[in-house]
């Protein structure tokens, strides 16, 4: 545990500096006197991008290395092409840092509205794989344009990068009461990587006999997510599959204005990130229409991986408390007013 | 419109074998006395693997290749390591017949549960890429089963595989009332594959200007199909991607035992296959538990494609009176009786 922390902040666009105040507001309430909270922010998105052309320069990334750890609003904006500062900002830095346990909790609070008729009990957390599979950039394009056009996209998977992010898995599962590990790939299609995973599943899996093992194809999973999303407890799965079953995931727990994220590297080489799951949100930008919620709960999530476990838990209670209670609606400022006042009693 | 229908039926593994009985019979009981059915049984799944290691040899491929469809029940069993069939059959099915849409309409049937609250109005189509992506097989392995593994899956899409199923997917939206026409794809990390697919949308979307199109992210879309599942009339997407929403498109809309495919092959040059989205389910197999609709529904959607409209047209007609009037539990050969029935009248 941590007697300060030199936190680099990454607001981005959109929404990002508007819930990211909030996430801060609620950080500096919870932390006790004694701990000393550093921010620095990184001018870091689509301004940036626009000003000088630049995504990540060496300079801040090696600036960015120096801190315990990164806060994230959001990235993207419709004004710069697709891919562009999802590939040269969010990603670069999950690949830098080598954040390979992108954690995801998903839990549907009380109070919170869900799609799913009967409010299933929802508490499970997908461990996503955030440094290869099909993210890993590898591929490109023959002939682009023409009638003869070839785009590849390659995933690759190492033994070695599943093992560690399957091995952390078996870690938070056995942590668990439930002690449960689910699988998802897709491995009677995508037979080499998904048989990989799943060599590597078993063979850890020897290793923490108390915990309960299954498989799912990725499809079969997108069912039980909604048919019977109980049946979860911790799930670890690539790093498209995970992308896609964690927005699901949020989707039946409240929405994605409450889902928060880790981009974790347990080894503590270097600062690990975390940002809310959802996006830069352009529509109501400015607006003090976001819902900061899904920030908070990620400085919980960091609070938890610099080891101030008690303030983490703080949030998470002062985060249930107001969302049972929640009747009007509030501004981003106001919800992380109410947020700070609680994590401070 | 054919007034003789050349049938190949490949019953296959588990359930596969009751539920094509009942899309026979309600092929047999719909068709106009004067349409000749003849129909030839393969064996090939499980039972044939074990008993001789094929899959799919070349002599019954040939052989497949003079009928006029392929009815499937569904491949695959416990017994068969993972992609064994899914590869050597299915597939190979899928990619030997050259079956580049894969066709897959969701439908909220009045009387039939979903998990989503309130009952949204889903009346949609998935037109799902059939013969490359992620599927096209392309990867492999190093130094299997050592610490230094790496394993590849290689995606593989081409200007002339995306075009030709972009063109049908705005063929259908343009004849259908609300000629919408949504894109998913991942664009933003996948960008190889995803700008070669927006590209191609874009270009082809300009000779349909009375379709409205619409992009999404695949992670986005999977909060869509839950909360707002009405926003969607056409979607088209890759193989892999087309694979997941369905099967979550299947289980908002009362669950995998109503959903139909046709693999098609647009130019008539191969016999198209048509087949349930479920699979052959091995736990209830033998039981006569196996809800026989999805198969019947497909058997619909060949006749259609056959050009038998109006007796497609009667089995829908037929489908939905049976859902909006089930009450007690029957079995697959009652479900079986009672569309026969109707669809004769
Ligand atoms: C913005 C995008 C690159 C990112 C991803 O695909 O990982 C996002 O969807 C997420 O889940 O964090
Ligand atoms: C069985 C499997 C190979 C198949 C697929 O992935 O296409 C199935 O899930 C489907 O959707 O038809």
């Amino acid at each position: 545990m941590s007697r300060a922390i030199n936190l680099a902040v990454i607001p981005g666009d959109g929404i990002g500096q508007e819930v990211v105040a909030q996430g801060l507001k609620v950080l500096s309430a919870v932390l006790p006197r004694d701990v000393k909270l550093e921010t620095r922010e990184y001018d870091l998105g689509a301004r940036r991008w626009h000003a000088t052309g630049e995504t990540l320069p060496d300079e801040d990334l090696e600036s960015l290395r120096g801190h315990d750890a990164i806060l994230l609003g959001a990235i993207g904006d419709p004004s710069v092409p697709s891919g562009v500062l999802e590939r040269g900002l969010l990603l670069k830095l999950r690949f830098a840092f080598d954040l390979f346990v992108n954690l995801r909790p998903s839990k549907l609070f009380p109070g919170t509205a869900t799609p799913l008729e009967g409010r299933p009990d929802i508490d499970f957390v997908v461990v996503r794989e955030g440094t290869e599979g099909p993210y890993a950039g590898n591929g490109g394009t023959l002939r682009t344009g023409t009638p003869a056009e070839i785009a590849t996209e390659v995933s690759v998977n190492t033994a070695y990068g599943v093992e560690r992010v399957v091995r952390d898995a078996y870690e938070r599962a056995s942590a668990r009461p439930r002690k449960k590990l689910t699988l998802v790939h897709k491995n009677n299609v995508l037979v080499h990587a998904g048989h990989l995973w799943k060599r590597i599943f078993d063979r850890v899996g020897a290793e923490y006999p108390d915990v309960t093992t299954d498989y799912l194809h990725v499809d079969a999973a997108t069912i039980f997510f909604v048919t019977q999303p109980e049946r979860f407890d911790v799930i670890v799965t690539d790093n498209l599959f995970g992308d896609i079953l964690t927005d699901l995931a949020a989707a039946v727990t409240g929405g994605i204005g409450l889902a928060a994220s880790g981009n974790i590297n347990p080894t503590g080489n270097f600062p690990s990130m975390f940002e809310p799951v959802h996006g830069s949100a352009p529509d109501i930008a400015g607006q003090g229409k976001a819902d900061p919620t899904a920030t908070v709960l990620s400085v919980a999530l960091m609070l938890q991986h610099l080891g101030h476990t008690e303030e983490a838990a703080r949030i998470e209670a002062a985060v249930t408390a107001d969302l049972a209670e929640r009747d009007a609606v509030r501004t981003t400022d106001e919800i992380g007013d109410a947020l700070a006042a609680r994590v401070a009693d």
